[in-house]
Order: C-alpha cells, then structure tokens, then sequence
C-alpha cells in the first residue's frame, strides 16, 4: 500500500469526521493515545475525544494544505504531518494550523497513538 | 530523565548547530534518517546534510515559540514538535515554520530517524 494515500485517506477521514461527527473520532483512538493540544497533554480515547468535543466551538472546517508522511520505524507505524486552516462558524478569518499524528498498525487497520496540535499565530 | 528536558536540549542543540555550523548535523542523522522537506523526500545522514547546506541563504537564525513532545512507543523513541521563526540575513521579515523530530535512542544517545519540515505561509 502506498504510505502518501494511506495518508491522505487517513487525513480526509479525520478531518471530515472531525467537522461532521466529532464524537466520532473516538475509535481512531485507542487507551494508550496521547494528544497534546495547544501544549496541554491528554491521554486515552475517551480523555481525548471529551477534550475535542468541549472545545469552544460547534461549526468548523478544516482545510488541509500540506500533507507529509514517513514511515516511523521497521514496526510498520506512520508519521504524518498535517498544516491547514480551520474556518470556525461566524468568524472572519481561518485559523492556521499544524497537527501530526503517529499511526499504528493494528492488524491492518490504523489509530492515532501520537497527536500533536498547535495553531500557528501570525 | 524528563522527556520535556531532553526535548528541550534537543531543540536547542539541533538549532544552535544549524545556525552556527550546518554541516555539523550530520552526527545527528544516520543512514536510515528520513527528511522531507517542503515536500521533498531525502533519506541518509549524508544525503540530508547536503541538502541542508545547499539552502540558499548563509547565516540564519532560528527562534523557537513552542516544543511538545511524546513518547513515540515502547522503544524508547521520542517525538518532538516544533514551532517557530527563521530569520534570514538581510531579510525584513522572519519565515513561520514547523517541524517534527522522531528521536530514536541508541544506547543513550538520541538521533534523528524522522524529520518533517515546512514553511508556514501567511
């Protein structure tokens, strides 16, 4: 399987899901799973997806602009690294981003064990 | 030994040598080492110290604004997520970046197996 589509198929699926089911995002984690968002780390897919759901807004969409990916090691996981803009409902300007994930192999299908996410201030 | 520390040194280590003595990096990749940088897939301590040095500016300077890091898995390996500023010589403004470091250590000693760079336009 080629890494850049898995990749991109994995992007497209989080973000999508992120915009229209945030909930949702749940069983691309697992309890081992790590986010650190805007610097405050968080642990365990239940943890996580109660972090994303409670943030301060409802309506957003994400717009991918870069998408990089690179084997993590001889285990078969995935490094991938995600900059964008997430426009949130009611608010003029986007916001720049910059996020990567660390995806493991499970028996073929992948979760996020690794989740960093920063915005990028002008 | 406190994973943000080592981050910490890390980065700090990582980006003295860069805008001091580029063509030092190269103790801190092996030949497994993987950069992409802008887009463009380079793989071997060698192979990536070129690049490095073949950018086309002399001095730099770089500032850090925000470091995060995780453990990347049972192996001891290490991510670390960078943000920040590079200011060229003789350049008004500075240029926004990010950059993801998968650290692997080798008895004790970290090196650089992945490495994600790229500009963060305006």
């Amino acid at each position: 399987m080629d890494p850049d589509a898995v990749a991109k198929a994995f992007v497209e699926h989080y973000y999508s899901t992120f915009d229209a089911n945030r909930p949702g995002l749940v069983s691309l984690y697992q309890e081992g799973s790590m986010l650190t968002f805007e610097g405050q780390k968080i642990q365990g897919s239940q943890n996580i997806v109660a972090k994303l759901t409670s943030l301060p807004f409802q309506q957003c969409k994400h717009n991918i602009t870069t998408v990089d990916c690179q084997p993590s090691g001889p285990a078969g996981g995935m490094l991938v690294f995600v900059s964008g803009n997430l426009q949130l409902a009611g608010e003029q300007h986007a916001l720049k981003f910059s996020q990567m994930f660390h995806l493991i192999s499970n028996q073929g299908n992948y979760y996020v064990f690794n989740d960093i996410f920063r915005l990028n201030y002008a």
